[in-house]
């Protein structure tokens, strides 16, 4: 069967981002063999029972009865400010005391990072990444025309040495500085780790000294169900470098598609200017609602049994299944952890057999980024995360009865791919 | 008392389009007195009792019952795909065949516009717009660094002949051929004009002959009480070079925030991963219902009547109220009508004492464009649009006899101004 050709007649009046992307460059892939039989281990999507549906009814019908005008109106009205009070509430919780006029509500965490992108990066700008990282981010980074440079991550999360020596080479260079690190310090996407407080200390001394800002994506860190919190950067930050994303996706639903950003005042004006364009109302009002009935504790408290259930099962399958010479990270929390197969697999070679196995998984080097290149490095920057033979997989989303039936099929894959 | 100083100590990362917009630069005020008292004629808000709050009630309720765990995961569910269908009625209706592929639902129509100006414009790529236009996509457009071009329209809308000029002189210049126009070809906002069948007919011929896409943002085109519509543009087109943006913020609600692009095959996947990000499946879903269950029609025909009411009092009111060498358009639809005072008023300058009278408006020249440059003109390209004596009115949101007030004090405003 001839593959239909695509109708290149217009391409010419494309932004050069997006010809280089028709070219072959480019992040973001997340395709998967077709298996519907597979137990999916590849997507950071929620359990299904984790959605709190009948509070959401109850949050719409009370918004609209009471205010329904305002809630459908642009701007919004009271609920929307339940909202912000809620959110705000949330970060002081964490150790962040952030006003009104430093909190910019978005529609949910990819645009966030989109509007910050656009405030900070002219095209060819540099941006320091965690390597491997979040797909998506590397992608939406991408869309803007940045450069991204990968920066080492161990079980520690971001290696400081790593990024100082990065920031190091590219002045001796007479290279211009990043202006931007983006980095995911709680139960990181996709590996798990978590950024020690020791190295969250010296990441916010290398933005001092070298002028750049962070972006912290704290999508995961209020689903911890063990061990310590190191305090966010944000809240061991007096110089305002630190720009945070939070998102209610893993904690109500994606569906809602909420997210928010927190910076300093010096900073959120422009970054909110950047995010104009209205937001939905409509949405946040339920959410609104939602904070204001003191749902969100106790769902939250719900999700993390389910997740630590889940977590447990995983690790336990781990250790039942994988053949001598695996290995891979526990962690404390989030969605995901990141297992290293042994010597001899190409995880992304090996996916088509894993699905008929019965399991998918996302391949690790597809959430490697290369020096300052747009195409993924085919090798990690250093041997600590695994390289080919690594995979991102998934226990948010399955039950325990599926995660073991995954990582069994997982097990009997790298054999037979080994063989 | 003193104002407080912006904190200026990290502009030096921002993008060089923040930079520019702090100098002074760019587009987007609505800035407006505060005036607590007086009849807001700036704002385009639909009027409170249009919203249909009971049915998206219902809506909601139905389902989450149904399909709780799908509404609210990534992707959505069934209903997320009847909303899919009830915009392609929709556009089928308006005389668009547009196929699933060709559809891209967005948070909104100036998401939308966002998308379409990355996947097309580099830095400094022209783009040409109606002069004046809306002024939140003028300042989409800036803020993706394009540079704008300013074309006159007049009642009949958008002039193929300035059009035409424009592309010539960049031609003869040896200048890059705009990638787009930008283009309300019905209801405009600002001044409510509708192209005409013989001018759409030349600016598909011109896209043609100078190798250019059409934006054809079309929030109004369904909002037509009187008179008889020409075909949308890209019902007119055979070539796709027409991308439609719509959005159900004027036709169901602002706050559920959603919108949709509708382009060909040839450019809509390069738009749709611009436009990533995910969207809100639950207020899709939420859409899909009141689709699928009937409420699209019923409540546009409610608010057809509504709106025909709304500017029948305005046109009464003009007509009654301001003094001689005021004129004004008669739109057949949409929110705005464009009023041009008698000679020696500065609607920008006259403002406050409008305020004080109790009207407000938005002045005519913040729509302006001028030539390229990312300052408005103070003056329009030429005079057939009013410049400096014009003004923006909004029929959409106050009630008859607000309305009547307003333009009563309108004239006393401008009566008082000349004196």
């Amino acid at each position: 069967m001839a593959e239909q050709a695509r109708d290149d007649r217009f391409d010419h009046l494309f932004a050069s981002t997006v010809r280089e992307r028709l070219d072959g460059g480019g992040y973001g892939s997340s395709a998967s063999p077709a298996a519907e039989d597979a137990v999916p281990l590849t997507y950071g999507f929620p359990y299904p029972e984790s959605f709190p549906t009948a509070e959401l009814v109850a949050a719409t019908e009370t918004v609209l009865e009471e205010e329904g005008a305002d809630v459908l109106q642009y701007g919004g009205g009271e609920y929307v400010e339940r909202l912000h009070d809620g959110l705000l509430a949330r970060e002081h919780d964490r150790g962040i005391d952030a006003t009104r006029d430093e909190l910019i509500v978005t529609n949910g965490a990819t645009y966030a990072l989109d509007a910050i992108a656009s405030t900070f990066l002219d095209p060819g700008d540099e941006v320091l990444v965690e390597s491997p990282t979040f797909v998506w981010s590397l992608a939406v980074l991408d869309n803007r025309s940045a450069e991204l440079t990968g920066v080492t991550l161990d079980e520690d999360g971001l290696d400081p040495d790593a990024l100082e020596a990065t920031l190091d080479a590219r002045e001796a260079a007479g290279e211009a500085t990043p202006k931007l690190l983006y980095t995911i310090p709680e139960f990181q996407n996709p590996t798990g780790a978590t950024l020690t407080r020791e190295r969250r200390e010296r990441v916010l001394e290398l933005a001092a000294e070298y002028d750049f800002l962070i972006v912290a994506d704290d999508a995961y860190g209020e689903l911890r169900f063990g061990g310590e919190s190191p305090p966010p950067l944000a809240a061991m930050d007096d110089a305002g470098r630190v720009i945070r994303v939070g998102t209610v996706s893993k904690t109500i639903a994606p569906g809602v598609r909420t997210g928010w950003i927190v910076a300093d005042e010096a900073l959120a004006d422009q970054i909110g200017t950047m995010a104009a364009g209205g937001t939905n109302t409509f949405t946040q009002s339920v959410l609104g609602r939602y904070f204001d009935a003191g749902h969100y504790q106790p769902t939250l408290e719900r999700l993390l049994e389910g997740y630590e259930t889940r977590r447990d099962a995983m690790l336990d399958a781990l250790e039942r299944h994988l053949p001598p010479g695996s290995s891979w990270t526990e962690p404390e929390g989030g969605f995901f952890l990141w297992v290293t197969l042994p010597e001899g697999v190409d995880a992304e070679d090996m996916l088509p057999l894993a699905a008929e196995e019965g399991v998918t998984y996302l391949p690790g080097e597809r959430f490697f980024v290369g020096d300052g290149g747009r195409q993924p490095a085919a090798e990690p920057v250093d041997d600590r995360t695994g390289g080919k033979r690594s995979a991102r997989l998934s226990f948010s989303h399955c039950t325990p009865e599926e995660l073991d039936d995954g990582i069994a099929a997982l097990a009997r894959a790298t054999e037979a791919y080994l063989e």
